[in-house]
């Protein structure tokens, strides 16, 4: 039990990091558990109690109860603001987004930084490495033209879709993805850093 | 404009299956544009500008709107229904389990039913397929986890998260995942089966 909402995640995710800009935005204090994904603090006992899939961020509740997966977390604890939609088409709009962050972005952009970056790009993933590009720019170019003509990606008011495509899109160059083709993107990217209770990634 | 909810989708894909299996479920009825994945239907210009993303399925509201992301289309659906969680809790939950099946469970099961029945196992292929072994076993074992103390996999009540992992759980094994060590999750199939607005897959 606690009196706050408690976090376990590393702040080298982008997933984690999600949680770290909602949070300011929604006027939410927090406990951050620091977990090493590296380290293989993910897979021991006490952790797979807690989350069988072994992935962060986690969140506890007030009260003990356990949500994974960064994005539903992002729909709990925006819900019924204004940053999760504000009303029943545009909810499921931003839901859209949230869903082709992961499944159409993350695991090209994301993996790729994780590959790069973390595990210093080994000879044995290069293949893997070239095979994500063409993924992550089709997400890209796909933002690019909803961004064309919109300040924000759902609805065009900021929300939750925002802040999930925000996290790894803004790190994305350290993956190998150079975003001067999307203008539009590099646009949003500022727009979303000039928001005041915006906070950098901490990696 | 129409008087019913319009679906694009292909009836061999899983996550269009979903939409069918949820309307039932809400008494919704609709109209069916049957597309062709593999003839590309789905990257012609016309529906590109619909979902410059180019997957089914899509919904076109009665107004026009327009809705893409199976899950984001069940959220829309089932919204302020039991079927999405009874409160806000719950319907995090709900997401949670959304989001797994479309990160942790989609990518090896699906994939690996799409590559063995609808392109016949191509030879280069094979090394993917290997490779999505582990995934996807590792999929199911979260939900024989979870499935072994719950009847549903979200709050223990039926909701669109039964629906979405239903889809391609049930046809798992056309990808090569043997169902015989996951138990609770074979009774769970069976579940959903038995629920009177079931409708079984047409491919």
């Amino acid at each position: 039990m606690s009196n706050q909402i408690q976090f376990y995640g590393d702040s080298i995710s982008g997933n984690c990091y999600k949680l770290q800009l909602v949070c300011p935005e929604l006027g939410l204090d927090y406990v951050w558990h620091e977990m090493d994904i590296l380290a293989r603090d993910t897979q021991t006992p006490n952790f797979l109690a807690l989350n069988p899939n072994g992935k962060v961020p986690l969140m506890i509740l007030e009260d003990g109860r356990v949500l994974p997966e960064s994005n539903a977390i992002l729909s709990y604890l925006a819900d019924g603001t204004a940053l999760a939609g504000s009303d029943r088409y545009a909810k499921a709009n931003v839901l859209r987004w949230l869903f082709f962050e992961q499944y159409s972005h993350e695991p090209f952009i994301a993996t790729s930084r994780f590959i790069t970056k973390y595990l210093n790009s080994p000879p044995e993933r290069q293949a893997d490495l070239d095979a994500k590009q063409p993924g992550g720019h089709k997400a890209l170019a796909v933002m690019e033209q909803q961004l064309s003509t919109l300040e924000f990606i759902a609805n065009n008011e900021y929300s939750i879709a925002d802040i999930a495509l925000y996290a790894y899109t803004h790190v994305a160059h350290e993956g190998g993805f150079n975003l001067d083709g999307y203008p539009s993107v590099r646009k949003w990217l500022k727009r979303v850093e000039d928001r005041p209770q915006y906070v950098p990634m901490r990696s």
